[in-house]
């Protein structure tokens, strides 16, 4: 690689640091302290490397682990929007392609078009490597809720049909893992911190 | 993998949760706020994705990742020590290898030991993945330093000889990243934003 390639990778990585600045609703474990994008994305990243031997699929875990790393980047432009916002939807609107564009473009060509690809692989969810890496960003905030006393299930009162409808989506990549975070939300509406739906 | 396993692995994702506490001496890229080990360790990822057609040697990626995702975890424990530190050693004390016995010690047994050579792979810095991530280490806060005004080196009066002294190896892992961060030094110097040194 030669040095203008360098200049640009210089460039996109001082543009990335704005990552760090974009909080997310869910708390750290056990605390009061917002999640930022940044944080979200190396703790998924760790969880790949630890729970990949769960996948129902053979994965590409290099795969994943750029998949995620890299997955909520766009959020830079777009912003975090609230998995259970009932106005704004949720995936790939018209708004990330742009920033999606945008900040990958800042690399040299090859890479922009690389970043890119493996970004609406994630968002389309239809192999295996992202059905994997959703079901780690959907586990995540699950346990962090589950630690905090309901967390944004609480704040936000949302009830558990509603949470295991956006959750169920975790056996997709994992089978375990999904039997594990069913229980942990059975065991959350015993508890009282999920409240039951209104039609249980 | 069993449910005993991910028992485990989940209690593994909780505890490392407390790296985002750990605070750097480093602050974000045009900003007074400190960077914490998790968002370091995230933006270590993302250049090792960007950056590794600059390695001087073949790296296998994925081990390359692996290492910077993990490794500061030991700093759950141990604490972050400054590197400009002339006290306290930065390289693998005792109090951090009883950190990762214990913090990897929480995973199913074939993943500590794997997770805890990774790690000691790293320290050691022996191999072309050990010396690409260290590069990658050494780089981060480089280019911080010298988009905050000098960052840590204003901050602690650290002098240029000092600085280059340590971050020279940036050029075992890549000599076109080193180039540019030679000069980057070089600029930050002529720009006053880190001081000559007593001999100069």
């Amino acid at each position: 690689m030669t040095t203008p390639d360098l200049l640009k990778q210089v460039a996109f990585i001082k543009e990335i640091d704005k990552l760090k600045y974009i909080q997310r609703r869910t708390k750290l474990f056990n605390s009061d302290r917002h999640e930022n994008d940044a944080e979200h994305s190396w703790h998924l990243a760790m969880m790949t490397l630890v729970l990949a031997g769960h996948a129902n699929e053979a994965i590409d875990m290099l795969k994943v682990l750029k998949m995620v790393l890299i997955h909520d980047l766009v959020e830079i432009d777009a912003g975090d929007t609230f998995i259970y916002d009932t106005v704004k939807n949720h995936t790939n609107t018209d708004e990330e392609r742009l920033a999606a564009q945008r900040i990958f473009g800042l690399l040299p060509e090859a890479q922009v078009q690389d970043f890119i690809a493996v970004w609406e692989e994630f968002e389309e969810g239809q192999t295996a490597e992202a059905r994997f890496a959703r079901t780690m960003d959907r586990f995540e905030p699950l346990l962090q809720n589950a630690s905090n006393q309901g967390g944004t299930w609480a704040e936000f009162n949302v009830p558990y049909d509603k949470v295991y409808a956006k959750k169920k989506a975790i056996a997709d990549g994992s089978a375990t893992i999904w039997a594990y975070a069913d229980g942990l939300l059975k065991e959350s509406m015993e508890k009282g911190i999920l409240k039951k739906s209104e039609d249980f």
